[in-house]
């Protein structure tokens, strides 16, 4: 019996399009194993949609992205300084709002050193771990504004909300993957000396919602110190939960030190189900490299895996990973392949072990 | 002629007192070459204070170290977790309200990899640049609030208030840094993207600002680019201005790479001399291992050349900085000596280069 997803494919800008060709490739492979029949619509969202039409998102995008089951998203942005998109502010008008809209208060990203790649790091250790960063709230709100604007006399403001709703759930995540790690540890990640009032009731959430999983060790780390950390001994960590922006300055830093944002996956999750998760690569659209299929897609194959494994089938999430990881060991720096190649091999790879 | 130099003394908790006790002999040491005397006031001000009097920092406290020329700080702070201090937060109370009060809107940390040092980086080139990280603004205005606190419905806000007067004053100083600077290149670090309203503030003013100083190029890099930047090709860095709690990630990040906080100085600068400025290790005050003469007191040293520079001595400066170089390079990690060992030796090779 075979279940149909419906999924919203948005490519995006840049190298957007050519990475998400490779995880489709991949996913179409691997699906019919899971029993699951993919049913894809395109969406063309974007620099390149708002240079053509002056639209970032409108309502009608958003109530039919919203009725599909889940979401592939490429990489949005234009290129860096280009005039005509001074005022598209596509990050927050499209990526930040599909986030806040379908309420993906999880962003997980997981972070592992596959045998054969090149960390900066001479000593990395084994490092597997996966950061819970809040979606939803904290400093991306929004919530901000400025007065007297270019005059010597400007003030400019921003909230950062936090909800003990919003921490909960969250945290409660967190916890829940925690639980199902070998190492059962979670780490607090926040700045309580100084952000007093945000930090306090991130800390109280954990210790409330830590009570319930008496087997996960807690610890905690001001945020300055988990850089250091990540540089310094990343094996150390097993699940960091944090809020949207430190998560998001982790997160990249976690991505360098494990090999580079190429390989970075990550998913925008709403658990309750509500709205349809969101699965992107972490690195951006890259307009520089844009169209000369030398983009590695890696990072997109890797979160089509974090997509399987939300739709609940972790075995096909698992052939595509096993695929990925056998192909990296094999790379070589000196012998790069194109884009499509590389999704070709993981393609092949996914198609053997399947055969097998 | 010798010119007399009032020094407030906060040796403050752990390690703090060991750390400073070898600046002092360092500066001491130094001090009559550039023809200053220095005269120091002790004030005894963090955990310890605190466990015993009840106070974090009084008025009178304040009055007596701002009639001060400058201020040589340790290390504040207590065992994390000892309920005696829940709610004495020392940082706030103490460190953060000294740099806000005596208006330290400059935090500069310079960032140098020595010969010799170990980096965690298997390649890092060759480093050499400065944070200039506003100190007065931002997110550590300590302007939040929570209400319905501890119940399921608890909103806590905190923010970031960003003015032009502050950002411009800090801009224009890192832009003189620049300047001075063979490499002359600034880059700005924020998050444009997400926090469009204090982000537009900086952005604007680097802008105006830079069109003072034609000879600056400069950059701009999201702070959740910058961290992976700093651990793939930190050597790309000359002077970054930001703010105040990016600029707190950014310098932990930036000592870990260059061998350790153990290495990292800091000034906190009123450039305008209107109160005194405060040099202190990056490093905390490291509970665990005080009082065993195992801390490393270079950063303290360190913060000592800071302080000459800003005494307008950089040929001294620079005499403790050589000194620092050359201990550096001989030290060996099987062979550690102590605290006061490692102060000795510097010591001693100021007064060797001074006598040459
Ligand atoms: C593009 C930007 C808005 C986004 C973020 O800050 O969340 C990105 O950096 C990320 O981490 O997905
Ligand atoms: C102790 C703390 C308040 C302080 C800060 O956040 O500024 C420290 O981390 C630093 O960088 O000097």
């Amino acid at each position: 019996m075979s279940r149909t997803i419906r999924l919203a494919v948005i490519p995006g800008d840049g190298i957007g399009p050519e990475v998400v060709a490779e995880a489709v490739k991949v996913l179409d492979e691997v699906a019919p194993s899971a029993g699951l029949t993919i049913e894809k619509t395109q969406f063309s969202l974007g620099a390149t949609r708002f240079l053509s039409t002056g639209d970032v998102l409108t309502d009608d995008d958003l109530a039919s992205i919203s009725s599909h089951d889940a979401i592939l998203l490429g990489a949005v942005g234009g290129v860096p300084g280009d005039p005509r998109l001074a005022n598209a502010n596509i990050e927050r008008g499209l990526l930040l709002k599909l986030r806040f809209t379908l309420d993906h208060y999880v962003n997980l990203r997981p972070t592992t050193i596959y045998p054969g790649v090149d960390s900066p790091l001479s000593n990395p250790g084994e490092v597997d771990f996966v950061v819970v960063r809040e979606g939803t709230e904290g400093p991306y709100v929004g919530n901000g504004g400025a007065i007297r604007v270019g005059t010597p006399h400007e003030i400019a403001n921003e909230v950062s909300i936090n909800t003990a709703y919003g921490v909960e759930r969250v945290v409660r995540f967190a916890f829940e993957i925690a639980q199902s790690r070998p190492a059962k540890k979670l780490t607090l990640v926040h700045k309580t000396n100084v952000l007093t009032f945000a930090g306090g009731i991130w800390r109280r959430l954990v210790d409330t919602v830590g009570a319930e999983y008496p087997e996960v060790a807690v610890d905690y780390l001001h945020v300055d110190a988990a850089t250091i950390f990540l540089v310094t001994d990343p094996a150390r960590f097993d699940v960091i939960v944090t809020d949207n922006l430190f998560g998001d300055i982790l997160t990249d830093l976690a991505g360098a030190i494990s090999g580079g944002i190429g390989l970075a996956a990550s998913g925008n999750i709403n658990p309750d189900g509500a709205f349809p998760s969101m699965f992107e690569p972490v690195h951006g659209s890259a307009p520089d490299i844009a169209g000369k299929q030398i983009a590695d897609p890696t990072a997109a194959i890797l979160s089509v895996a974090l997509l399987l494994d939300h739709l609940g089938v972790p075995d096909a999430a698992g052939t595509v990973r096993d695929a990925v990881t056998a192909d990296i060991a094999t790379r070589q720096a000196d012998r790069p392949r194109t884009t499509s190649a590389v999704g070709d091999a993981i393609r092949d790879a996914v198609a053997a072990s399947l055969a097998r």
